[in-house]
């Protein structure tokens, strides 16, 4: 990689008062230059129309199943359409679960139907299905301390609920129990374990996601109920009520399939080794029409590359965009990614994945060298002026790029507003009417705008600092 | 009824300066006491404690079903649990019909699920269902004005978005296709109808709600859309593709049954034979809890009658109220109701229907005699304090007192706060979460102060104006 640098001058500047500072030339051209794409990405559509084309032409796609290997065939044919310089796609081997049915009602001491739905990778119910009584806790780890005798042959309800964030920090503390919940309920001898949704909203879609066995503990069904369900549930509960759940689940693997991370370039025209990498999902779940997680990121990192193009031409340093397959099940294409191209790692300037929904982007974290934190003052700029902030220098780039950073690759986080993203996730609910066209666009502009400048630059991010926050 | 009017002075204060009024004794008395009685009532849980009680331990309630007969139960143990002086209930027949399942999927150009329920009444498909393509149309007028080759063998697709509105203004001009659109496709050979659900929500539920036949066209089945799935449906038709849909649906007619009006009276100490009627429904569609329909209803005048009891003792005037069977299904048991009770309807001061989900109420309209309406200051002046101004005195009073002005029975509406109710009318995700209990508790408040007034006054509300226009 090249050390020369674009722009001599920042490093210096910025450690004098800024007032001292005077624009030369070529940081003007600069700021032009980015300010011209900014406009352009926000007035354009083609991220909301990407993802129109992908939630109405292939709609679910969870990995392995037809949808998805309609959604690869989408994603080249887009790729294609849209003029790409090279679109392939590389193979990934695929876990292939499918939901089934998923039923249950409580039996006593009244009769109601609650929402459920499979949590993802659970197995099913024994045929017939389950009837039991149904024991609360309000945490993973009251569970963890609760006495064997009090759950045996029962159904574990861990009904703790998400808080709201912009930044999603309600997810984490939450969805320990939907990961967990089934081992540590099977270790007390439970039949099934039920979790409260791991969503903000008020409704009755249930949020599936996955969740893990053990190989030492049995494996039982795990599903979500929605939170008014389990409002519902809690309600008999607390009023001192034994409930008796009849739980039915069909969920079933398919073994492995093959499906594909499907990769668009537009190629360096100076540097062609030297890539940015934009990512985004293709996957989804298999209830909404993944529009949300992650067809907007899809439409974004796609909209902007070709945006880049159209508007600035052919970039110096490589652009890449990369769908990745079957990030739901375990970033089991980002693996593959990983695996395929280790030796070509210290080739990618930067890598960012857009996986979050569509919230506006507020904020900016890098994982840099610090003096390439400083060589990126025109970007930061340029963001700012469409309401991104400068964040920190810590950051872990997006799921399906968390495991670059510890191959040396420096990452970005373009952090979107996630207020109320946990209101879809995961649910039928997720679907093309939750994506503001606006928000999108400008979410679009910034993935412009960082690919732009790291493309066009010969910004050198290396040696990026070690990690030692779990900040994403 | 007695003409002596507890508030002589009132009418001719209110035709002079309002600075020139001075208060008479008798008359602060009374303020003071809609004050305490209203401080009480919005203090008081009983209301939401009421709509818990209905949704947490019977749910879904459709007309004749077993919920129904659970509803039925509940009702008069609540009542008889508050201390009502008389608790009793009124055979209704009424219609019941089963939702059964109902799919729907694109299967050419794409393919995808889309999520329908059927509408109330609606005929099953074929056994095996139906595939055939559909023809989208953007209103009924649109409909009516198609040629019928366009149409023969097809499936139509209304496609006309409700409007957001507080008042509910939206769903007149919408729910003709609800409940005409089955006729008129059929008369133009259509084999079913699929409308975009009547919901200002953009969400995956799908809105119910009656449908009509008429007895000498076709019945073909009826289903609406979500609007998510209208959305995308629309985006396919409006790409100017050729689209087909199977859609199977198995709704079911069961017969008559019998269900109740379920009546809680407070007996009047001084005219027990003078009524002031409180009411709600008590039945609900299959698919919620109906929590906001009508759960809130009858949450908010059970509760206004209890706590007026409990705040100021034996009402003067008996206030009734009554939980009517079967609104949903053509208000039946508000049809049975006056039926019987035509002999009494000269006895009833006023009657008003809370029956719009739990939002505030911000204006109280009445259909009484203009000299009635000077007498009720008092009653309006305590409402201003809690947010409700005075509209027209044009009310309809709600859909199960509708019937009742044309026998000269007076009425009023306490206009709620709908913007948000037809997010959730008629789905599966009308649930208790979307009551907010301390609106519910301003509601309980306004009925307890009409109910109060209404009750320790001497007042004559008649003869109630002609009603001229539609408003409710
Ligand atoms: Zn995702
Ligand atoms: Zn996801
Ligand atoms: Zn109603
Ligand atoms: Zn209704």
């Amino acid at each position: 990689m090249k050390a020369a640098l674009f722009y001599p001058t920042l490093a210096l500047c910025s450690a004098l008062l800024l007032s001292a500072c005077t624009s030369t030339p070529q940081q003007s051209a600069v700021s032009a230059d980015l300010a011209r794409l900014s406009d352009s990405a926000l007035k354009s559509e083609l991220a909301y129309d990407v993802v129109k084309s992908l939630t109405v032409e292939v709609g679910p796609r969870i990995a392995g199943s037809e949808g998805d290997k309609r959604a690869v065939v989408w994603a080249e044919e887009k790729f294609k359409a849209l003029g790409f310089d090279k679109v392939y796609k590389e193979p990934v081997r695929v876990r292939n679960w499918s939901r089934g049915i998923a039923d249950a009602k409580v039996i006593a001491p009244y009769q109601q139907k609650l929402f459920i739905t499979a949590l993802g990778g659970s197995v099913a119910t024994p045929e017939g299905g389950l009837i039991t009584q149904v024991v609360m806790f309000d945490s993973l780890a009251s569970l963890k301390k609760a006495d064997a005798a009090q759950i045996h042959d029962k159904i574990v309800f861990i009904n703790q609920r998400m808080q709201r964030d912009r930044a999603g920090k309600g997810y984490g503390p939450v969805v320990i129990g939907r990961s967990q919940g089934a081992i540590e309920a099977a270790k007390l001898g439970a039949k099934a374990v039920l979790i409260r949704s791991v969503g903000t909203d008020n409704s009755r879609f249930a949020h599936t996601g996955v969740m893990q066995y053990s190989d030492d503990v049995e494996k039982i069904p795990a599903g979500a109920l929605s939170n008014a369900d389990a409002d519902n549930l809690q309600a008999m509960l607390d009023a001192g009520k034994d409930v008796t759940l009849a739980v039915e689940m069909r969920a079933k693997e398919h073994g492995w399939q093959t499906s594909y991370n499907v990769i668009g370039e537009f190629t360096g025209s100076e540097s062609p080794e030297e890539i940015v990498l934009i990512g985004a999902h293709l996957d989804s779940w298999d209830e909404g029409t993944g529009a949300l997680d992650d067809g907007a990121g899809v439409g974004i990192v796609t909209g902007a590359a070709k945006i880049i193009k159209n508007v600035m031409g052919q970039p110096k340093r490589t652009i890449r965009v990369v769908l990745y397959a079957s990030e739901e099940f375990g970033l089991t294409g980002a693996q593959e990614y990983t695996r395929k191209h280790k030796a070509e790692l210290s080739n990618i300037i930067v890598a960012a994945e857009s996986d979050f929904g569509a919230g506006e982007i507020y904020q900016i974290d890098t994982l840099f060298a610090p003096a390439a934190v400083e060589q990126a003052k025109p970007l930061f700029e340029a963001l700012a002026n469409i309401g991104v902030t400068q964040g920190h220098n810590q950051a872990g780039g997006g799921p399906d790029v968390s495991m670059l950073p510890k191959y040396g690759v420096p990452v970005v986080s373009l952090l979107q507003d996630g207020t109320y993203y946990f209101d879809y996730h995961h649910t039928a609910n997720d679907t093309l009417d939750k994506v503001d066209p606006k928000a999108l666009a400008q979410n679009q502009a910034a993935y412009a705008l960082l690919a732009y400048f790291m493309a066009n630059s010969e910004i050198d991010t290396r040696p990026a600092p070690a990690k030692t926050t779990n900040s994403h």
